[in-house]
């Protein structure tokens, strides 16, 4: 193999593959990216086995080949390489020398034979939805993911497709987020759970203005397609959670409220509550919250004007919980609905129909 | 004490004295900041009983008075406050309220007068130094300070004034940094070791374009006066090494070289190095100095235009001493000049007496 390229595409090409590269590969030729030059320009192929990333970067292809190369060095080298056209070539063993103006580095890396097999894409449903909107959805939905891998399920996000629409639900059993997104694609019903790795991922990728992210599902993958990167994952298997019976489907008490007014006063209450349980009490009355906090370090009263619709109430939440939850909301205004001090307060944009999220409440004494 | 300021001048009066609590001080009370209200301004102290902060914002006093309050909360506390006029209020306990808006968040905190009396101010010499001047000298000498608590000594940058000058000096016995800087102010010969903490605070806080710093040392502490704040601190016992028998008076050989040139190549050759001890090999040769690293992660070949003054000569270097050397001088061209593979390598800037650094080499086989 033997190519030239531009530093700024080599850059990019490496920076995207190598994102899934996992720090912790049993393997060692995963901690690699492999190389393959042929047809005018390079791909860049990396997985850690559960997620794939390929990404195509034009180059001047002098002779064909591949190698796998160490991610990490390679990511360090070109990102300080000077702005120069770079060379790579394949030696007879297994090593790489990349070579700009009178200096080169030679660098260790394995057979491409050893990489394994890139999964074969092969979605048999396709949908397309605009990259800027996409990656606005999954800020919305990502949050309310769980960490915990004892439980897979609820570390991804189902994606449903009924009555010609899209649906992503995340819950970590704590606090739920859910967006419907209208579709023209005719889809057939579809019930899958993504991981929430792949989807954090894809949002780091997506977000150009005038782009469109394809989403192709087979039975046990999902491809998202970009311009030249390809991004493959598994999917979760098991029983996403019946999350329709959590939502409750009337309010008792709803209040209208700015978002930024709570939010930064919930903040504020987060930072005297978290020595403890960082739980905050919201006191809802006729034209204000009175939010609380009371700990060691001190306490706080903070004071929030709303329109009340429906009872008074006093509830009390996990003050993290609520933050997140408005933060992720992205509306200037937004209901905060309730039904008693132990159902679950639900947060949706004030004129939207499309997102909700809910958070279940903190019983206290 | 009762008190009424800005959001803006509470954030950085806070911010500032900040700076002086440490993460492990064995007084609870030392964790705190003592804020005194009198003449129509606030005076907030804190020290770690080495060095010591004190700055002073403006603000309405309605009542006289102090207290100690927790650093680390009150720094979170007003950076989240809204942008109003904020109330400070101590009550009968050692509380204070902090009111803004409809809101008020009461902080437990410490009688002031648990808090140490701050070190009397008291320099016998003194001078003045333009403040982003300064900020340059400090940066281009204190990475050569070490951070070994054991040797003392070695952690201070020693202020020497004699003949009119004030030098500069700080060694980590590896490597060394020094900076002749005029003065014309009227002080006595001075011998003094400053803390390089001390002197990192300083860097921090200073900075202002047209505005100047005052140094004023007693006989066991330098206090560093600016427009609002003073930084004290105690100065370091012991004798300073015999730096300048260390710094060779000639050179057998010379080479003239662009910082950034050398200092890329350096840093990509580290890059490589790191995995291994960082040593790094300088072939100087009549044009160019061919720079190599060899590890079992690969292997890199640089090669640097240079102008050669003397003999060509092969030495070694530690590579991240070379680069903390090369970014430290400022200047765009530098004089590598070297007198032997075990002597040190000197770092001057081309057409700037003032300044060295200078590396130990690499003994090599």
């Amino acid at each position: 193999m033997k190519i030239i390229c531009t530093r700024q595409n080599l850059i990019q090409g490496v920076s995207t593959a190598q994102r899934a590269v996992s720090a912790k590969n049993p393997l060692p030729v995963l901690s690699g990216i492999l190389l393959t030059a042929r047809d005018n320009r390079l791909e860049l192929q990396a997985t850690d086995l559960e997620m794939g990333i390929q990404c195509i970067i034009p180059c001047n292809v002098q002779e064909e080949g591949s190698i796998v190369l160490p991610a990490k060095y390679l990511g360090e080298i070109v990102r300080r390489l000077p702005d120069a056209p770079i060379q790579i070539e394949t030696t007879q063993s297994t090593n790489a020398v990349i070579s700009y103006g009178q200096s080169e580095i030679t660098i260790n890396g394995f057979q491409a034979e050893e990489f394994p097999s890139f999964p074969n894409p092969q979605g048999k449903n396709s949908l397309a939805l605009p990259e800027e909107e996409l990656k606005e959805y999954l800020r919305q939905i990502l949050f309310a993911t769980s960490p915990d891998e004892n439980r897979p399920v609820f570390t991804g996000v189902l994606m449903e497709i009924f009555d010609g629409q899209i649906r992503f639900v995340a819950t970590d059993t704590h606090r739920l987020a859910l967006r419907d997104v209208k579709t023209t694609a005719e889809v057939s019903d579809i019930n899958v759970i993504i991981p929430g790795k792949t989807l954090n991922e894809l949002a780091r990728v997506i977000g150009a203005a005038d782009k469109e992210v394809t989403i192709s599902l087979g039975d046990k993958q999902v491809i998202f397609g970009m311009e030249d990167t390809l991004l493959i994952s598994r999917l979760i298997e098991g029983q996403f959670p019946n999350y329709r019976q959590v939502i409750p489907q009337g309010y008792k008490t709803r209040v209208r409220v700015k978002t930024k007014d709570i939010l930064e006063a919930v903040e504020r209450a987060s930072l005297l509550a978290r020595v403890g349980t960082q739980i905050i009490r919201l006191n809802i009355e006729e034209e204000k919250i009175v939010i609380s906090a009371n700990t060691e370090v001190g306490k706080i009263h903070e004071e929030v004007p709303v329109y009340l619709q429906g009872e008074p109430m006093q509830i009390a939440f996990n003050a993290l919980y609520l933050i997140d939850a408005l933060r992720a909301n992205g509306s200037e205004n937004i209901y905060l609905d309730m039904s008693g001090p132990l159902s679950p307060g639900i947060l949706r944009p004030v004129g939207g129909e499309d997102y909700l999220s809910l958070v279940l409440p903190v019983r206290t004494i």
